[in-house]
Parts: structure tokens; sequence; C-alpha cells
């Protein structure tokens, strides 16, 4: 017992680093699912490396049977951004005082190293478990998420090759490792609207009809809409305007066309067909000319209860003494793909504090506690 | 009198020609000036060339004693735009079918030259006329009007030299030559107005303060707003939004700011002062964290009646047969400096109809015409 658990669980950092290393920004691989599948292929799961365009994404399972549990993650980073302000070079996986540094450090390479090496102690000690491991690596999940989960799902589906339960590796931890687990996500929903006026001169305003006059309030009728209350997994639905633009530039020309962008992030409460409806209702109700082109970006998801939930409150119980808050706050991820076939999808990584940020990094005892978590999670949910 | 009405005034098509072939984009004159103080200074014009930064004017006057009549106008044209688009080179002076092709052809090198010969002929046949005849001719226009006419005034005004009666030769025909002279113009306001928020993800809406949802109802309320009536002279006041801009670009960026360009052309039952406190009371109203610049580009002015333009209705009258529509309608010109000092100003110039465009021409028997007609208002006002 003192060799498993007292060590430091220095295979972890050394599989994070090696990782942090390769420096693939979406939607390059540069060699990680390799890594990751040579280390897997070992301890007998069956690779398949699917690619769809410039997306490289690895599915890996060891088992045939029922129940699937499935670690979800990527492999891709965003950019490092200003390199010059990074303390270490961004792609160094720099260690000190108890950090890695690195661009991915926290989103999410150190979430995949914890997830192999905990995958390794499992079957080391259990190589008869119940049902099958799988793992969903994706290199496209920070970029336009066309040719990466998603792709994957409908091969999946297209077998009808079920998974159970995901555990996303997403940077959940907000102050201490195991204090936040993402039980679901609200629904993104994008508007791309286009309100089309008359260009003319501005000392002519009667030769033409200026669409920001026009569409203003239409805009502030949206922006003070209240779409529903929430519930008790969900905030209220927002609206976001996120961009908007009108006008040559020139003072004296009145602009020919309004362009605005607008987001929704919506609970269960809503459906994207609603919103859609709402939104054109009020447009028309203000007899514009436009046109407005969706994106739905992904339908709000929840696993609210269930063996997964409890498998992970438990893990982390036991590994750091803490109750998790099961959260349905902040952005997508690809949980939002995978929750629609029916499996129960939780997230849970290390804290979120420095991602996408410069200077990423991520605490080396928090990704040894990670490892243990994981490798809990399996032994509640297959053994 | 056959010789002198019967024969084409070849001089005034000629002389248009020699300032259509000078590319002078603003706020270059390529000697220009030095062609038109020429041939003033040879019947007695005193010619005083004053240079202020990139930009050269010439005054020049011919008598000392008031009433002074001013002729004015500018060297400088605004750029060809696409040359592939035109049929002949844009500073090649073309003639065609009885039209001259070239950038300012209409706006207003024509003007010039019909001014310049019709003072000649005037001269010639009136040596010792009443008053002072001047010429007030800019090389900045186009462009942001600081060096130019504004700054000849200053110097006028200065020593206290004053100007009784200016036409200025802008293009104010529509139709037919003479159908319509400018006796106003509207004053013209601009304000950048830019509101504060608070940047965010649009997933943490309540880590953020959208200012386009802010400044939405604001805006809609100035754009229904009613500013006056206009009266008589002067249509409404207008309030047109010409510019917008929020947002980074990203769709899931709330953005920290918004920056909304707008232009007041207003009557003289408004002042530029009550305009911009009628816009802070709205903006306050709303509880918005804002700044706004104001750039007062003219106030209004209007030369009802008197001896000018009864003066210029009677030539045009009498070279044209018609009865021109007496207008304010219309952008901005020079007359704007120059009415503030107390002179009558009116505008009578060519027909304006492929002004600023591709193929700018100018009919040659309207110019011929409107050398006459200039001719004769010398003749009403100093005989």
């Amino acid at each position: 017992m003192a060799t498993r658990f007292g060590a430091t669980l220095v295979e972890t950092i050394e599989l994070a680093c090696e990782l942090i290393k390769r420096p693939s920004v979406t939607p390059n691989d540069e060699g990680c699912q390799q890594l990751l599948g040579e280390r897997l292929a070992k301890i007998g799961f069956k690779l398949e490396s699917m690619v769809f365009d410039d997306t490289t994404n690895l599915w890996a399972r060891r088992g045939d049977s029922g129940p699937v549990f499935c670690f979800a993650g990527h492999t891709d980073v965003v950019p490092a951004g200003a390199e010059h302000a990074w303390i270490y070079p961004p792609f160094s996986a720099t260690r000190k005082d108890g950090y890695i540094f690195g661009r991915g450090a926290a989103d999410m390479k150190g979430s995949l190293a914890a997830m192999v090496v905990a995958t390794e102690r499992f079957v080391a000690d259990n190589p008869d478990h119940q049902g099958s491991i799988a793992f969903l690596i994706t290199s496209d999940e920070e970029g336009p998420f066309i040719n990466g989960t998603p792709k994957v799902v409908e091969t999946l589906e297209a077998r009808q090759e079920k998974i159970t339960w995901c555990l996303v590796g997403e940077p959940s931890s907000t102050a201490e490792l195991g204090d936040v687990v993402k039980i679901g996500r609200r629904g993104s929903l994008t508007g791309d609207l286009t309100v089309f006026g008359i260009q003319g001169h501005v000392a002519y305003p009667h030769l033409a009809e200026n669409p920001v006059h026009n569409a203003a309030p239409a805009l502030a009728e949206l922006a003070q809409q209240s779409w529903d209350d929430g519930n008790s997994s969900f905030p209220p639905t927002s609206f976001q305007i996120s961009n908007v633009q009108a006008g040559t530039g020139a003072g004296n020309v009145i602009p020919g066309e309004l362009h605005v962008q607008f987001n929704f992030r919506f609970s269960t409460e809503s459906t994207a067909e609603q919103l859609k409806q709402h939104v054109v209702t009020v447009l028309d109700n203000h007899q514009l000319d436009y046109s407005v082109q969706w994106k739905l970006n992904g339908d709000p998801f929840l696993t609210e209860s269930g063996a997964l939930v409890e498998a992970t409150v438990n893990a982390i119980g036991e590994h750091t003494g803490r109750l998790p808050e099961l959260s349905t706050a902040g952005g997508t991820s690809d949980g939002r793909f995978i929750a629609p076939t029916g499996a129960q999808v939780i997230e849970l990584g290390p804290i979120n504090a420095t991602i996408h940020k410069v200077n990423e990094c991520v605490s080396e005892a928090d990704l040894e506690t990670l490892t243990r978590v994981y490798e809990k999670v399996l032994e509640n949910l297959l053994c």
C-alpha cells in the first residue's frame, strides 16, 4: 500500500510533460494520440484512429461488453498567445515550485495523462474488470468542433456502439481540485443578423433608410427580454449581443446594412426552436427587413444523478475530503455531443484559473490526486 | 455684339481643360492657382498666396474700395477612384460630344475657368467698375477643411477686410444649368460616442456589462426624436447614425465598448449647443457610462434675399430663361466659413450629376452659359 498510494505518481507528471512539449495547436495532434495509444495498447486496448479532414481522433476500447465507461478529452490546445509574456517557453513543460508550466497543462493534457495512468493502475489491479473502458480523444475541441467528437460520435452511433458513462477531463475545478463537477452545460445558439436599409448621404436622409435606426428598438427589446427563469440545475437563459457593425467609416454616409451577432446560453426550460421563434417575432413586429443565420452550437444537457455522479462524488470525497458542487455553469464542452446519445456525462479536471492565458500551469500534486480520483471512479463503476 | 455673344467662349473651355489636366488631388494644387493668378494679374488683380501647412490658397483682389464681390472656389479634386472604369483617363480632359471629361470638370474647375473668363470680359468692358472683385481659391475644400478657406477668412477678418457678396462656384445645378441656386446650407454637427461596459465571456454575463444592451434604448430614442420642424428655408433637422462598432469578432465575448458615430444636419431652428445638450440628456437619462466628442463642421447659414440673390436670379433669367429654385438642401461647402463674417453668400455652378463619380464631365455649352451668367452678375452688382 505504501508503494502504491504513498509514492508520488511521477508517471502522470512525466506523461503530462511529454504531451505539453508537443505544440499541438488546433487542429494539430503532433503525435500526442500515438503516444497515448501506445500506452493503452500495451494494456489491452484496441485502437481505432479516425481521421476526418484536418482532425485526428482516437477511439480506444478495452473489453467488448457493456457497460462502457469512457474517458473523453482533447490533445489540441489554444495558441500560446504573446510568447514573450510567458515566464517559461509555452511548450517547454517547465517544472517549478510544484507546478508544470505550459500551454495545455490544465486544458487538458494533465487530465489526459492522469486518465492513462489511472487506467494502467486500474487494469493492473483489475485485469478482468466488468464492462469496457474506452478513450474518445480528439484534436479539434478548441476549434470549429466539426471533425472531432461530433464525427466520432456519429461513427459510433452508426454501428450502435454506446457509451454508458462518460467522464470529460475538462478543467472543472475552480479553487481546489474537485470542488466543482460539471454535470451538464447550457445550450448555445448563435444568430448572425443582417438588417437591411438603403445606403445614402447623411445630407439626404429622405433618400436613404437607416438600418441602425430601424433596428435599435428591436435590439433594445431583445436585450431587455426575460427568456425563462432557469431551474434548480440551470440559471435563466441569457441573451448577449457579441458583435455589432454598420457603416463605411465615412462620417457622411448612412449605412446600408447593420450586422449583429448574438448568442444564447440556454437552460433546459427553453428550446433552440422557441428562442429562434421569439427573436423572429420581435424582428417581425418591428417590421425590419432582415435575414438571420442560426448556428446551434449545442443543446443543453444534464446528468442530474445516477451511478456516474455517485461514483465521482464518492471518489472525490475519498481522495480530497471534498463534497463537490454539481454545476452546469460556464462554457460549452464536447460533452454536449456525447450526452444526446443517452450517455451519462460529467466533467472533472484540474483548476481552470490559468486556462487559455499566458503562464498556464497545473499543480503536480493535483495531477497525482486526479489520477487517484479517476482510478477510484473506475473501481466504483467497473468492479 | 456678334463677336462677343455669338461666338463660342472657347477661352473657358481651354482654361478648364488646362486645369483638369493637373492632377490636383486634395490638398495638392499642382500649379492651378498660379495659372489662375497669372490671368488675373494681367487684368489688374493684386495676388496674395496664403500657404498654411500642406494647403495652398490664393487671395486676389482688383480694387481697394467696397463693396467687395468675391468668387470663391477650390482647385483640389477628390481622387479619381477606379481609373480602369473611366472611359477616358481622369486627368486627360478629353473633349467628346460637347462634354469635357475628367476629375474636377464639374467640381469645380469648370466654374473656376468660367469665373476667370467672365472677369476678364467684364474688366475689359468695365475697367473702372465700382467696388472690388476678389477671388478666394483654396486647395483644401474636399479634405479636412482646416488650412483652406477657414484660415484665409481668419486672415481677412484679422485685418478687417470684408467680403460683401460671395458667389461660390459649387455645382448647384441639378437637371439644367441654373435650375438651382444654393442660398444657404444646413449646419453639420458630428458626435463620436463611446459607451463603456465590462468585457467578459458570454457564458458568464453576470460578470460583464454589455454596452450594446445598455445603449440600445438610448439609440432608439435618439433615432425616433423630432428635433425641430425646420422653416420656410430649411427642412427639419435630421439625426443619422453613420457608424457603429462593438465586439472583438469572437462570438463568445461580450464587448467592453460600443462606438457610435452620428451626424446632425440642422436648420436655423436649432443651435449646435441645443442639439448637444439634448443628446447628453438622453444618454444621462439612460444612465449610460459614456464619453462623447463633438465636431461642429459648420453652423447653418442663409442668404434669403438681397442684392446678390437678385443679381444672380436676374443673370440666370437673362441667359437661360430659367427661374432658379433657391435651396438650402444638400451637403456642406466652404460658404459656411464665409457667411459668418456677414457676407451674403450663394452657390451657383454646373450640373452636379457626375461629381465625385467616375466619368465626371461638364457640358461645354453650360460652361459658356455659366461664363455669361457670372459676367452678368458682375454687371448687375458693380456697374
